[in-house]
């Protein structure tokens, strides 16, 4: 009798967005890049990638994937890469102990849910292959770290490596041409400094004019300000801002989350053709975060731009009136406000009137242009779940009800 | 008797362009640049300032500037340097002729008059500052070259020194601290390459955020990507520049302009906190050039903005239809073709519609967002003309109706 069981493991992954940013490969293959940079893992309550894999010697041949109830394509070289080293280091184990099961030699089912929109702009591909290469690695029992895992998500999607870790996380470029030190690693806990929040200002935008993995390396071939940022500017705020986390220097962190994000977009402008990810909603965004900071006498608000318009704006739970008061004060209309991070924040329409005589176009931009707000904050690494989206026969659970 | 005689002279001076631009000042009070820069001069028939510099014993003792019909405060220190350059020039030429009247004792009444909207963002301080530095020195009947009177422009306004030649101009930023050889060059003049012609999308826009005198010198104070522009990019593209200018090759004039643009704009970004002069109209005219230039399968136009959203899109006569054609399609309705030059252009309607397929959101944008459109090309340095602004009697000449 053929065995027909069905293995299975489950896992979430969070979203992480960088506050030194990255972009650039020096191997686009290996998604090796040319700078380190750190990033925020955003909770999981908020954002987050659900994953299921499995595998049985009763499955199709063919390895596959559904997300959020539509099929995938796994043959790419990235897919296939998570695929070929995970299953590597599976046949490892096999060896080493010949009574499991030759799991490494069964096809894969991976059953994949995102809570939130997946062509939002936020940073999905980072989460998913975060989730994709922790619910592997579980379902082939591999004792390895995520630091381990790290090198393998970065080649499914170069900033996944820093979604294997909860809080605080750095990306080291690394030196080795194979990239085996080109790894995730964690600078501080979560629970070091858990007051960090995030409103995430989604713009209600055309759709990306030009993919992160073409406009990258545009930008190393034909920027001649972009070195400066690979081989000085990026290395002075790594240090700068691991100082600043490990304090817990919000004024610093701050600063330099914005001062990378527009050297970043900067390096965009500077490629030719131009790349531009900000429009005039960021720039309001921008603005208004300007004004938010003149009226408290200090640096509260910070705001960072991924290859998108989207803003996502950094606070101290301490500054939540001045901060996520004021965006509920202008644009509680929205999308967002209903769970519960977002029903506690009081609207700030005093600080408001003060943003609205300092800055009334910009207002009147954000107004007009964000469609939806997300309220988040510093959270965990990947969790291991029970919530199985593949049944014990190896079907997928309906849970999907939109297929966005 | 006392002398009543009211001396004057007259001249016109054009806008230039840069095409590497002028962006941070090593000498604040003397205006010199942290790099070179180059531009092209347009022609006056499309925009000009026209001064008339008097003097004389019978004149209220300070001396006053009227623009379009308003008088302005001269007692700044960049319009103080401008005069008292000057009259050291006219002191020494009358020590060495002691016939000479003494004009450099008398005070000075300047009456100017641009042609085009002073607020415009249209460099209206480059043709001001080389109109009444040209004006004076004729008055005084100096034997200076316009590169020595590009010296004293350059501390009125720095970009006012290109402004003293025609046709393809430099400025190089110099090495002395004393800005002795800070100053404008003739790379090629407008006869070498007079099919070089430009259309200026004038978008209607807020006024300025950020004046550029502050602005370049927060950019050069905070951007970590500033000195390698200053540094290693403008210095290599000066030589390509001058290179392309002089064999009238447009496509690597047009490219370096662009790339010269964006960089430029680039490090505007990277500045702490960021300057925008680029917004969503200027973007859509840099996609709708992109598009020109893919359609006519070479680089036949090329876009450059300086410290505001107005485009200003350069072409060579022969690529009229393909360029100025497609504009007059789009843009038919907005002020500024009913000149001989507009009215000459035939809208070019087959172009518009495949633009409009590839960037229809782009030709919307500037459809929306554009005031009005301006036809000019290269053209000659500051003029002598008869045409008085001042008459004998020392009185402003009443030609202004308008007085923006």
């Amino acid at each position: 009798m053929a065995d027909n069981k069905v293995y299975r493991a489950s896992t979430t992954a969070p979203v992480n967005i960088a506050v030194i940013k990255y972009w650039g490969k020096r191997d686009p293959k290996l998604n090796l890049p040319t700078n380190s940079s750190l990033s925020v893992t955003l909770s999981q309550s908020d954002l987050r990638t659900h994953t299921t894999a499995s595998c049985s010697p009763s499955y199709p041949t063919s390895d596959s994937l559904l997300l959020n109830g539509s099929p995938q394509d796994v043959s790419g070289a990235r897919t296939q890469a998570c695929f070929r080293e995970l299953r590597t280091l599976r046949q490892a184990l096999e060896a080493s102990k010949p009574s499991l099961p030759k799991l490494s030699t069964y096809p894969l089912k991976i059953v994949s849910e995102n809570n939130f929109p997946t062509a939002a702009g936020l940073a999905s591909s980072a989460a998913g292959f975060a989730a994709l290469v922790r619910a592997i690695a579980d379902l082939y029992e591999l004792p390895a770290t995520p630091t381990e895992l790290s090198k393998i998500a970065r080649q499914g999607s170069g900033s996944a490596c820093r979604s294997l870790f909860g809080g605080y996380v750095g990306w080291d470029k690394g030196t080795a041409a194979d990239g085996s030190d080109s790894v995730a690693y964690e600078v501080a806990p979560a629970a070091h400094w858990p007051a960090m929040r995030a409103v995430i200002l989604v713009v209600s935008a055309a759709k990306k004019g030009v993919s992160s993995t073409t406009g990258m390396q545009t930008t190393v071939a034909t920027s001649s300000l972009f070195p400066a940022r690979a081989n000085e500017t990026v290395p002075r705020r790594m240090k700068e801002m691991e100082t600043a986390v490990k304090a817990k220097d919000f004024e610093t962190f701050a600063r330099v989350t914005m001062k990378d994000s527009n050297s970043f977009h900067a390096t965009c402008l500077d490629t030719e053709p131009p790349i531009f990810y900000l429009n005039d909603v960021s720039r309001a965004a921008i603005k208004v975060v300007e004004e938010v900071n003149k009226e408290a006498g200090k640096t509260v608000a910070a705001y960072t731009f991924d290859a998108g318009p989207n803003a996502v704006i950094y606070y101290l739970e301490e500054s939540e009136k001045e901060v996520a008061g004021l965006f509920k004060a202008m644009l509680g209309e929205k999308e967002g406000w209903e769970g519960a991070r977002g029903s506690k924040v009081e609207a700030n329409k005093s600080a408001l009137e003060v943003v609205e005589k300092e800055a009334g176009v910009a207002v009147a931009g954000l107004k007009e242009g964000v469609a939806r707000v997300i309220l988040t904050g510093v959270g965990e690494g990947p969790l291991k779940t029970e919530e199985t989206l593949i049944d014990e026969k190896g079907e997928p659970v309906n849970t999907v009800t939109n297929g966005s």
